[in-house]
Formats: structure tokens, C-alpha cells, sequence
């Protein structure tokens, strides 16, 4: 099985209660990578850098089985750039500076190498650019999803319904489900985003966990309960990465293995946001993501019989 | 096993965006009552109210194997009266009349015949009237719940620390924690809170779950996502009152039981709101309590090996 992700590779300054940092790499195919690299090989990515993006980090990336052949680098423009504060609740930020840079031409082109990939993980990014990349594949993926953000719904919601009718499965946050929807309860929200497109939807509720929809099914996913958040950055990238390299690794697009990549995506995600930027998920073996997983299994787990 | 449960008995007045409601019965002792008598009798009941609130009520409490001997009845007074506006979120709500009336002057009396109860709700009341009724108990309860909220962080907070040094589990929401322990971490309120006595601690968070704290150890509990919250009125009481009953029924104070008690004590809730007031509580059979409990064991159930 290979994955092909599209997204960001970028820099990020970041200030949180906890510390700031000067810029440091992010982006969402960035983390997306480093998530799902834990689960398959290869790791096909798609994005666009500037001529300043370290060669390190894409030895980095090489290493643990990401593929770089279709990430275009621009020699005479810089890398995207975004600076934010995160507010003390870690839900809320502001952004401080966004300098699109080469991100203002990115036009993807798919390797023929990635052709026959059966899992596509389109990250937040302009639908036309996402559109573009699904109508490339000659053969579709057995599994396509999608994130998007608000900012998308506010000037390209047109665009944004035309990808949705072409994706398995959307990737939300609980205020954009019902923005995209117009419905304030997420169970009335989640029927009408399906009836757009996706057979599946994720809410993600941050420290509260996601909720899993298709048909009548639900599941609902914890989050763990931690002593800090340090930075959340990237940590709904990390979900997605792992989400989607557990689906990958083990080939099964059912509901119950959703449930089961939930967790995954979830316990890489609790990672995530322990130190800033990625700096965490680079230091974790598959012995740390077990224990977490192990954790999630305590978290909920309970037996219960009324007689 | 025996269940003291101490709180108003009362009249509301709701607005919701779906309807509003003439004076209809309420208060905590009386959603605990009809929650825990689904699970155990009798439900010896602490309260007062004047002489409006309605005999038949009175009756179908008792027809339930609640015993009312501890409910005093103030003949020239009226019974404690709130009236409330909640917004779309169903989080948040607007106190439009408070009318104490008898409950200015509740002074609980035990009855002899309720000494010797293993289990004791306290409802969300007046440090003073807590601490009162912990008091006059001639031997402790194996388990003491206690409820409050953060008018009395406001106004009673050295009184309400005292009563957390009495208590075994303390019920809060999570602002009300976050309120308490001055810590915005969930997880560094809990312990906080647990060093100012009690051995657990509930934090409630509504449409999100909730959360069981004791030593090292948490439980995270899932709400039914639901079409439609109709009414929240009572949706506390409801869980406080399944919990605690389902305990005494079982008579195993293990955390272990502490997770189960939850489920079964969010199953209540989630039945509660979906009528005005305590009406839905009144329809439902153990049948429907089962089957909701399903429900939860497939909202959060999964099995995942990493190999």
C-alpha cells in the first residue's frame, strides 16, 4: 500500500503560555508525514518549498520512507511562512504573519512514480489545488481524505462542495462542521455534510476528542487528558497522518478499523503537542505509541452488566 | 444499602429554543430521586417545600420507593422557584427569577429512621446545609457525593472547602473546577482538588463527556451525541442521581464500579434532556436503560493491536 499526502512544507513561529520559538519547520504534509511514516512506506508527498527550506529535514523525511519526488523547490522564493499566539485556552490563536510566498503558485504535479497509490490524504488546502490533485490520479485511491479550515468555507465554499462530492471521508473541526453545515447539533450537522459527498466525516473537538460518523454509526474518540498542552501546532495534521498511515498499514477501510486509526491518530497527536513544532514526533519509537495507545484502552475501557 | 439524598424539591419556569414551560416540578433532589430509584430503594430524601408543590407528585415518588419522611412541608409558604432562558448552545443559560421562599429557611433535620444509610448525595445546596446533614449522620456513609457549583465559590468558599474535607467524590463542571483549583488544566485541577480532601473527583462536561479522577488513574466517559439537547434542566441531577444509585445497588465503591456508575448515570442523562423537565425520566423502563447503555458500549468501544 502507498499514500500519497498533499499539503504545506513550511516554517512556523509559534508562541504559546509556555515559550516561543523563531521559526521552526511545520506545515501540514510535513506533520502529516512524520505521523504516518510510523505505519507505511513510502510516504508519497506532495507540496512546493522555497530555496531556504532545510536539506536536513527533507534527509530527515528521506530516511524514515517519505518520498520527495513531487515536492516542487522554487530556487528564488522563499519557503511559506506563518506566525501565530496561541491564547491560554490553546483553542484559540491569532495569526500574526502570513507570508504566502511559494505557496502562491503551488500547481501540483504528480509524479508518474506515485501513480496507483490507493490512499490520499488532501490536507488544508485551497479546493482548486485539492481538486486538481484527485482529477491527476488515473486510477482512484481506494480511500481519499480531506481536511479543510473556515477560512476556506468563508471564500471558496462553492469550490469547496465541488471536492467534497469526490472524497470518501472530511476532516473537520466542531465549529467548521456546523458552519459547512448551518446546523448547530453535530448529529444534524454530520447528516447533512455526508449528504455532500463524504461517507464518512470526523468531528475533531481538540481536548475533547473526535466523533466518527457514517450512516447511523457513531464513535466517539477521547482525547487524553494532559497535564499541558505545549503547542499545539500541527496536532490535527499529526491525527490525520496517523489516521490515515494506520489505514494504510493495514489495508482496511471498514468502520471498525476507522474506529481502531481514531485512537492511533489520537495517541500521535497527544505527542505532538508535548514539545513545539515536531520536535516530539521525531523522538517517539513504535514502543511510546503503544504505551499511549495503551493508554486510550484505560482511558475508556469499561464491562458492565445491569441484571 | 440505603441512598440519603439531600437537595430542593422545587418549581421551574424553562425557555429553550424548542419550547417554554408554565411551572413545572424540578430541583436536584427530585431528578436524583426519580434517576436513583431506577436502581435502588429506598431513596431516603431530604428536602423542603411549601405548600404548592403537588401531592401527586408526593405520590409518585413514593410509589417509586422514595421516602419522604425527611421532606418538610412549610404550610404557609411557597416552594423555591427558578426560572431560566437557555441559548442555542444549551451551555449556557440566563436566570431570569429566583424566588427562595421556603428554601431560606432549610435547616434539614435526619430522620432517625434514615441513620445508617451507606450512601449520601448531597445536592448542590449551601456549604452550611452540606456540612449540617454530614453532621448529624451517627455513622459515616461508606460514600459521600457531593455536588456544588460556583455561586458558592463566590460567596461561601472557605465554607465549601470544609465540606470537601468531609466528602468521598466531589461533582463539578469544568469551569467550575477550573474555578476551584485556579488551574486551567483539567488535569492539574483534578489534583489540586483531590489534595483539599475528596478521593475522587467527577469534572462534567456536557455534550463532551466526563471525566473520573482518582490518584493516578482518569476515566473518560463519552455523552450521547444527540440530535436535539430539547431541555438540560435537571441533566446533572440525572447523572449524580444514576451514579450514585447504581453504586448503592452494586454496593462496590471500586473505581473500577465508579466507571461503570458513569456510564450508567450519563445513560439517565441523556434520557432527561430529551423532554422538558423530569418527564422523560418518568416514561422510561429498565429496558430503555439497557438499551442506552448499549449504545454507549458501541460509541466507545474498540480492540486494536499494534503488531
Amino acid at each position: 500500500m502507498s499514500l500519497i499526502t498533499v499539503g504545506t512544507m513550511a516554517f512556523d513561529a509559534i508562541e504559546t503560555p509556555f515559550g516561543k520559538t523563531d521559526k521552526i519547520v511545520g506545515g501540514s504534509a510535513l506533520y502529516v508525514a512524520y505521523a504516518a511514516s510510523n505505519f507505511i512506506k513510502p510516504v508519497q508527498q506532495i507540496s512546493i518549498v522555497g530555496y531556504d527550506f532545510p536539506k536536513e529535514e527533507m534527509e530527515e523525511l528521506k530516511s524514515r520512507g517519505v518520498q520527495l519526488e513531487g515536492v516542487e523547490i522554487v530556487p528564488d522564493k522563499k519557503s511559506f511562512f506563518w506566525s501565530g499566539r496561541y491564547h491560554e485556552d490553546m483553542n484559540s490563536r491569532d495569526t500574526l504573519i502570513t507570508d504566502l510566498n511559494v505557496l502562491a503558485d503551488f500547481n501540483p504535479k504528480i509524479p508518474d512514480s506515485y501513480q496507483g497509490a490507493e490512499f490520499l490524504m488532501l490536507g488544508n488546502l485551497s479546493p482548486d489545488v485539492q481538486l486538481s490533485v484527485i482529477k491527476q490520479l488515473k486510477t482512484r485511491p481506494k480511500l481519499i481524505v480531506m481536511d479543510t479550515m473556515n477560512f476556506w468555507m468563508e471564500i471558496a465554499m462553492d469550490g469547496l462542495k465541488e471536492v467534497l462530492k469526490h472524497v470518501d471521508l472530511l476532516m473537520v473541526n466542531d465549529a467548521e462542521a456546523r458552519q459547512l453545515s448551518g446546523e448547530f447539533s453535530l448529529v444534524k450537522a454530520a447528516r447533512k455534510i455526508i449528504a455532500m459527498g463524504p461517507k464518512y466525516l470526523i468531528i475533531k473537538k481538540g481536548e475533547h476528542g473526535a466523533l466518527l460518523f457514517h450512516g447511523d454509526s457513531v464513535f466517539s474518540a477521547p482525547a487524553l487528558p494532559l497535564e499541558e498542552v505545549f503547542d499545539p501546532t500541527g496536532a490535527g495534521d499529526t491525527f490525520a497522518g496517523g489516521f490515515i498511515g494506520f489505514l494504510a498499514k493495514t489495508a482496511d477501510i471498514s468502520f471498525e478499523n476507522m474506529k481502531r486509526a481514531i485512537i492511533v491518530g489520537s495517541a500521535l497527536a497527544s505527542f505532538c503537542v508535548e514539545k513545539f513544532g515536531p520536535t516530539r514526533l521525531k523522538e517517539i519509537s513504535s514502543e511510546d505509541i503503544e504505551g499511549r495507545i495503551q493508554q486510550f484502552r484505560e482511558l475508556v475501557g469499561f464491562e458492565i452488566e445491569l441484571v
